[in-house]
């Protein structure tokens, strides 16, 4: 197993420490709830939005916390969902008159502990409510979901719930903004390998040297079909068809394209695909007005890519340009 | 070969056809010679600053044109200098009467390049001058070098000489500083694998599943030794006493820490990498004011890590936090 790691048990609160301490201003991290908070704390007068999954896809979540962004997060090992006590303990930290809107995820272990954790802190008196994002068409229904996958649409339901509830939006209206966002935005995925989790120390699906797996999911979960590996534009066309189709979106929509690394893609490749992703779009009439090229929801090291597109308005754009400052930041 | 890659042969215009169209109102894209420009053109009372390199280390150096930053860049192939044509277009394209100042690692295709289109330049009036970083302590000499290489520190010249320059500071004064943050700079890297240039379609060195190249380029060039692969904390151990014996840094040194990711390992790995580094900083008597942990000078996908310490003022810190606005964003 090639890999920066020393203890693979300690692998998650060791990095979890390594991202507190490059952010003292920032973040607070518990390591007993493997837990990262905003340093300023909830604000009672504003919503807060937590959220928190398996380890193994960072920036997803511990780096998506701060001001415009979640409020905090917690994560469980890699790829398992955090523990109910961690999940509780995050509600609890973030607790706030204006109430907590807890983003799962759709997968079987985040929802039973966030499910539970919700429960016990509304049982405590706090006003917190849940939402699931499922925005991976491939699928529909996979290892560990009924129902379909969250993948990395769930950036722009955390981007545009927090930009919402640090403008003092309140409960409904941020958890409208997350349904709004949730009906409208699709992703596919596709691996070209597997990764390797450090406590596991093998590959967790076997590929042939010249397969990808289309539609996979974020823990390696399978997709629609395994195929021998085509070109770049190719695999785009099949990306693009399978998400522009299942809303649909329509000529003259305004949207934001995603393409999202899953670790172990250069960000050279990502822009392959998104120049193919963009005349496409354009080709279909919409206006592609805002995009993202980079690693937004990782599954660790894994060669892969997914493609993600969001029908925008006015109030998305507007809460998409808004501030955030979260440990996730480059140049 | 894994990749999302179409003519292996158009990669890398396409990477760059795609960075351009994601980015309409920041940069302009001229295929003929890969070279990106800031949208806005040179600013005829500010000194430009230009660099380019081979493509596959990625966000350098067309991702780093914008505000800030770079005036301009170009790139050749995959770890091949960029042609002489297309320097000398870019030192033309970002022709400033407050002078152009050439940023260039110091590989000989990359210097032979620049020398000539620099003079070219020059010939015709146009105030340009070179300037060399090398700030991998690893080997003395490398494959493509006499003297030391230049990696990861190049953003720390980059960003400095850019605020300085939109700051309005004369050819000289930017010339200092990209002298003081090159004395100032050192940097070391190990490798875990090889990565593979589209075009060439294997991978550019043999490693052993359990080892790894301490010291390695970025260029796949050999290091200082081969070793067996041992735990996160003794690599960062090894990189961080050949970088902090180099200048060397002292007690009570005010310092920037980068890990940066080589392409293929994931940002987890590279905090883990930080926090132990951040610790034998502290031990050190270091104060550690800035850091940054992420991919800032890549070799495709290349699992490895470097380590980057520079020796701040109140200079350099203000340059370093002067607003930038390039390609290389996320969230």
């Amino acid at each position: 197993m090639k890999k920066f790691v020393n203890d693979p048990a300690q692998f998650v609160p060791e990095f979890m420490h390594g991202i507190a301490l490059a952010n003292p201003d920032l973040l607070s991290y518990t390591p007993e709830f493997q837990m990262i908070v905003r340093k300023s704390g909830p604000d009672n007068a504003k919503v807060s939005v937590v959220q928190g999954s398996g380890s193994g896809h960072e920036p997803a979540h511990v780096m998506a916390v701060g001001p415009g962004m979640l409020t905090g997060a917690c994560q469980g090992a890699v790829f398992a969902a955090p523990a109910v006590d961690s999940c509780y303990e995050t509600i609890k930290a973030c607790a706030s008159d204006a109430g907590v809107l807890v983003l799962v995820n759709n997968y079987q272990g985040d929802r039973m502990a966030w499910d539970m954790a919700t429960e016990m802190a509304v049982a405590e008196g706090i006003n917190a409510r849940q939402f699931w994002i499922n925005d991976d068409v491939a699928v529909k229904d996979s290892l560990y979901t009924v129902g379909r996958r969250g993948v990395a649409g769930n950036f722009f339901v955390m981007k545009c719930c927090g930009a919402a509830a640090d403008a003092g939006q309140s409960l409904d209206e941020v958890e409208a903004i997350a349904k709004k966002v949730n009906d409208n935005v699709r992703t596919m995925g596709v691996a070209l390998t597997s990764c390797i989790p450090p406590a596991k120390g093998t590959p967790i699906f076997d590929i042939g040297d010249d397969e990808m797996e289309v539609g996979v999911g974020i823990h390696g979960e399978p997709g629609r079909r395994r195929e021998k590996i085509k070109s770049a534009d190719e695999i785009t066309a099949e990306l693009f068809e399978a998400v522009a189709q299942d809303i649909p979106f329509n000529s003259g929509d305004r949207v934001a394209i995603m393409v999202n690394g899953l670790g172990g893609t250069p960000i050279t490749e990502l822009y392959v695909i998104y120049a193919k992703a963009h005349e496409l779009a354009e080709k279909a009439g919409y206006q592609v007005v805002r995009n993202y090229v980079g690693e937004y929801c990782t599954s660790l090291e894994m060669a892969g890519a997914s493609l993600t597109i969001l029908r925008l308005d006015a109030e998305l754009e507007k809460l998409l340009d808004a501030p955030a400052e979260t440990a996730a930041r480059i140049f």
